[in-house]
């Protein structure tokens, strides 16, 4: 087990009607930003239960937040926080719009130049506007951890941030919100989170046993109830495992004391920079190659992922490790979920040369575990992902 | 799943070597009590690690606090702390060392009459006197929780305190202290916490299904590395892993969305005070009797405990459940711990009558995740521990 620190400060607030005690968290003299996205909270009922617990406060809106949040978008909103004076950040919505108040939690008190600089130069927020968050699509984890992704539509580029001073003070998580959200969300919210537990685990063994059993925990709970969460998103005991699984995902718990890949996402972000392709789908369509290619130094684990939450019997790593793949191709496929870049465009070819050459040009020249992948692995990667 | 509030603020500072690192967490300008227990911290060098990474720092010191923190013991620490003007607490042990801490953290800010109300009105500490712990003996998770349990020798009882403002600040775990703890300690701490796992788990199906599987994830790492804990604590890989499960089988992640029982430490909480037996062995006496006494309230849940930890198979619930207690009651033999009363002491007629009695005198007239067990139970419950 590698050493580590573990310290996350945010009070999750979980359950039934836990929206209704949205103004407990909130200094009584804040002056509030309320940040959401496409305005799907006005016809979910969440932006009334919202506005209702937020009676009496001062509060300043500004909806509109996109997927893979703009960094254009939210120079919009840190304008209005420096006009409105706003001293407290409300997120309500999926990861994007965290994502997005994450950044403007750091950029309101960046005392450096432009905040372009807090993602080019990788500047760690030390100290950031303090903000809560509603959740209303669970995936990403965002809220429960201290990290954010935030994307140039101009230069079709993604960028990582974070700190120690971006995890949310509070997050209000009502299992409740999972029946009004589409369903190609909910296949996108699993794929992500397993996703997200495959990057911690799918790795060299490193003597986490815990660890590892928490990740297989996570992996086994969301293969459990994701066809009852995408048949009856009703179903609160379904939705209350998922929502709490998504966020166990990623908020740095299974992390501690081993290693991470984290190849599958860089390589998929670079695919929605590219072709728009929905976050988990772009994980769905690298991580299966990713794991090929990588087969030999990754095939114990996957033999143990392929033993305990797949089932898989026998005594021949190889075969359980490579059936394991396969078993996590179909769980993607049962969300319909395609696994091939050309089931998503006609026009993919020169994609994987196109990342391995961006990659080269950042000076990414060792991604995964060992910071070994280079560039032109990557572009195999990508190959066999076509 | 039940709703649930989770904020956990302490900060992990876990792995090899990690005790050098103790200045950073201090405040330049503390006055700190550095406290510890019976002083095989200064045959162990853990002693002098600390008072190393102290150099600089203005340092007061209380030792001898003994196992099962006395009331009478930790007065006399409380007035080192006002008559030192103390602005720090440091404590250098295990649970006991760092609960008797919890309770002084608390009694150093406490405005009410006498320090003795905080445990006999169950006053619940907001804010304390900031305190971190290095951790000398993984068992009890005191090092990540804000709950303490302390003695008053002089009347033979124990009384549980806590509140949101008694998590330590940081505490340090380095696995390496495990290869110079007695081996009588060791089984005693993985008893501990995995009775804590059971005392959570337990109880009536409450669809925590995650939950559920991180409880038996702790349990089936505490299973696969006692026996190399035991016969070679000097492994590291088996030592951090005890460790850590030891901190996350009661830090409070486990308990979020589910019943407890906890009538185990009930029970055993008086079998500690009247005959001094070992808080851990005392939980491995009750818990069988326990199951068993209660057996078709807890059946589903001792079947599924008994296919995923024990890996027993078959389809009849009773028998699977019947199997899975004697499993438990093994693998308390394999640490070398005795499961009955009468193996302690032979003193033992009229104990649950007794503890009955006291039950009822205290108004503890339902116990158990549903509040159902009277005394008669506890008695019936005691007796069949006999």
């Amino acid at each position: 087990m590698l050493n580590f620190e573990l310290k996350n400060p945010t009070k999750i607030i979980f359950g039934k009607g836990q929206i209704a005690n949205l103004a407990k968290e909130l200094p009584q003299d804040a002056k509030i930003l309320l940040l959401y996205g496409g305005g799907s909270i006005k016809t979910n009922g969440i932006y009334e239960q919202v506005k209702t617990a937020l009676d009496g406060f001062d509060v300043v809106e500004f909806g509109g937040i996109p997927a893979n949040p703009e960094y254009e978008v939210l120079l919009e909103a840190l304008k209005v926080i420096k006009e409105q004076h706003i001293t407290y950040l409300l997120a309500v919505g999926g990861g994007s719009v965290i994502d997005g108040t994450k950044f403007l939690s750091a950029a309101a008190l960046y005392e450096g130049g432009s905040p372009w600089e807090i993602l080019t130069k990788s500047i760690k927020t030390e100290k950031g506007m303090p903000f809560g968050t509603v959740l209303t699509l669970p995936a990403t984890a965002s809220e429960m951890n201290s990290g954010a992704v935030i994307t140039r539509a101009e230069t079709q580029e993604k960028f990582s941030m974070g700190g120690p001073g971006l995890f949310p003070v509070f997050s209000i998580l009502d299992p409740q919100v999972v029946a009004s959200i589409p369903q190609r969300q909910l296949a996108n919210g699993v794929t992500d989170a397993f996703t997200h537990v495959l990057e911690q685990y799918m790795t060299y063994p490193a003597g986490g046993l815990l660890q590892d059993r928490f990740a297989e925990s996570i992996m086994q709970t969301l293969v459990e109830v994701a066809p009852k969460v995408i048949a009856e998103p009703t179903n609160y005991e379904a939705a209350a495992n998922f929502m709490w699984s998504c966020t166990m995902a990623l908020n740095g718990l299974i992390q501690k004391g081993v290693p991470g890949d984290w190849a599958v996402h860089m390589m998929g972000h670079e695919l929605t920079a590219l072709f728009g392709i929905d976050h988990a789908r772009t994980l769905a369509i690298v991580a299966p190659s990713h794991y090929r290619f990588n087969f030999e130094a990754k095939k114990e684990k996957l033999a143990q992922y392929g033993k305990r939450v797949w089932g898989i019997t026998g005594d021949n790593i190889d075969e359980i490790a490579n059936e394991a793949i396969v078993k996590t191709e179909a769980f993607f496929h049962s969300l319909e979920i395609k696994t091939t870049l050309s089931e998503y465009t006609e026009d993919y070819k020169g994609t994987a040369e196109k990342i391995a050459g961006r990659f080269t040009e950042r000076g990414w020249l060792g991604l995964g575990e060992h910071k070994s992948l280079t560039p032109a692995n990557v572009q195999q990667i990508i190959e066999m992902s076509y």
